[in-house]
């Protein structure tokens, strides 16, 4: 899912979005209800109709902003209470709260408000007051919910911590909720801790049909792993981030478009792309845009990294439809091999606005 | 002739400019010359490919940005010698350079050179100095000019002064250029001391078939006046730039985005609209994007403004061949009585950057 924070996927209008190949896009609870206010988006006719767009949305929690951007006041049973990143107005973000908001959008998914700890910033005991938090505030959003044209989705949590994300994977999927987020992770752990952390979650979901959404995981190799793993859903700011930065992926790697060189090549950024950038311009182009800071830069940059990243997943699901998804792994990570890959360690890391 | 200076109309792309209307845009000979630089853009191909706009474009003479821009060193009989604003560096620029540089870029018009002076700012001694050299830089412009596919038009000067405007017509007129430029107004001018400069030089081009250009005049108040005056093309980044900064043009009069109110109107921008921003979104919305700074926002409301100020232009254009000019100005003077108008004063004196 791209991330359209402000009900806009940076740079981009719903018919870019379209032709980006976005079925699903993703928009912060947090962000709107701050600005311009979600009861103002309902009287506007919902936020499907506010910003043109009529395909699914998921809002996310608001949990991860409020505690990210807020200058938080305190975190107590009730909820958390933090100050406005935009007018520094003291405000209440409750379970219940967080779920009037989403419904006043009138998103497609709805997802629970959770705790998140930073798991390298944390105690063992401070992960699990919060995960078993996560669990109660689970369920009084399933009591708070009531629009029957919005799923709702559930948090499991648990940090690093083996028994806590099992007892708090357990703890979500017993509750009716029609999806599972795996909340917690896309920070600052090693792919390796990632991996473990997943390799705990998914087998305790392997018969359950809901789908499984790993929040907050942008590049192609942590994608390739994350579905490896068994997650169906993710969502980044990061390929619309490095592309407003100038960073353009393609199957042979990284492109990085401020490099003097690239003022010159006549070619496209990868050649038999579709994307707007790639059909019309070069990557000479491109480069002067970036430089000369040209609305119109970020925008055909943008569209080059969503049309990769989607193309990317439409790969990966035709793959395990055909039963060839590991050759498609292999080939992935055989074509890394021979050049500078399409991830560094702090791209793999940017996590939501 | 919306105004790409850098090679893109801010925040459109060529599929935009088409659908907005732009049958001709002008790019800034200056700017490019600079950054990417015109020899680049040649060897990729001319700045058509460049930009991947394939109908006409007009180059200025960047006369005006010189003198404007950069850090003025001295100006003399062979030319303009300043500091680039983007680097430092000293440069020459010489009217041959000038058609050097636009043959390069590969226009379909290019621009003499010219010594523009703010009216207001020089004696009558000044103007009649640099009127003078512009007429000795309009001959040498055309010796230096080759290029077969390339239209050259000369740059009428003389200030305010009747006498010298007069002289300048004259002296332009008698050379073998494709059109004739209005220079030196769209400045600190009153509108009335514009009108008296237009009486004075269009009288004297009657009979001349070619094309009368004044540079660098937006408002619809101002583009009304300078066709009733006889001029036949102008170019402005003053919808563009009004539009970024939040105002939003309609029959009814401008609408400045960032009043609160607008964060709750449903309704489009302006009934009836085709452009790609009251084709699908509210004021509400654009009015949110503006106040989120969100990149969509500058290009719609730049979709909307161009959309106006050419649609305005075609139904001038229609009145003239129906012989109902007089009724349109009328009509648009009754409406513009009646609301807040579509132009203050600042606005109307916005120059090419």
């Amino acid at each position: 899912m791209p991330v359209g924070t402000n009900a806009t996927v940076k740079a981009l209008d719903p018919d870019d979005l379209d032709e980006v190949g976005a079925s699903i896009i993703l928009a912060n609870t947090y962000h709107l209800s701050l600005r311009p206010g979600h009861e103002r988006i309902e009287r506007l006719g919902g936020l499907h109709e506010f910003m043109g767009w009529d395909r699914p949305i998921l809002t996310d929690s608001g949990g991860f902003q409020v505690v990210s951007l807020g200058k938080l006041r305190k975190i107590d049973e009730d909820g958390v209470t933090f100050r406005s990143h935009l007018d520094g107005d003291i405000l209440d973000f409750t379970p219940e709260y967080a779920i009037a908001v989403q419904e006043a959008l009138g998103s497609d998914i709805a997802v629970c408000l959770d705790q998140p700890v930073p798991p390298h910033a944390s105690t063992r005991s401070e992960v699990q007051v919060a995960t078993a938090r996560t669990h109660r505030w689970a369920e009084r959003s399933l009591q708070a919910h009531q629009r029957e044209d919005q799923a709702l989705f559930g948090i499991v949590q648990g940090g690093l911590e083996e028994d806590l994300r099992a007892e708090s994977t357990t703890a979500i999927a017993a509750l009716p909720f029609d999806g599972i987020c795996i909340g917690g992770l896309a920070g600052d752990e090693t792919p390796e801790q990632r991996r473990a952390a997943l390799d705990v979650v998914v087998p305790l979901l392997a018969d359950d049909p809901r789908p499984r959404y790993l929040m907050g995981l942008g590049s192609p190799v942590d994608l390739l792993d994350g579905v490896d793993a068994g997650v169906d859903m993710f969502d980044s700011v990061l390929p619309a981030r490095v592309a407003r930065n100038g960073t353009l992926w393609t199957p042979e790697g990284r492109l990085n478009l401020h490099n003097a060189r690239f003022l010159d090549e006549p070619g496209p950024v990868q050649e038999g792309c579709p994307c707007r950038l790639c059909r019309s311009f070069s990557r000479a182009y491109l480069a002067h845009l970036l430089r000369s800071r040209e609305l119109l830069g970020y925008r055909l940059a943008t569209c080059h990294n969503l049309t990769f990243i989607l193309d990317f997943m439409a790969r990966i699901r035709s793959a395990i439809r055909a039963g060839t998804f590991p050759e498609l792994q292999q080939q992935f990570r055989a074509t890394r091999a021979g050049t500078n890959g399409v991830k560094t360690a702090n791209e793999g890391r940017v996590k939501s606005q």
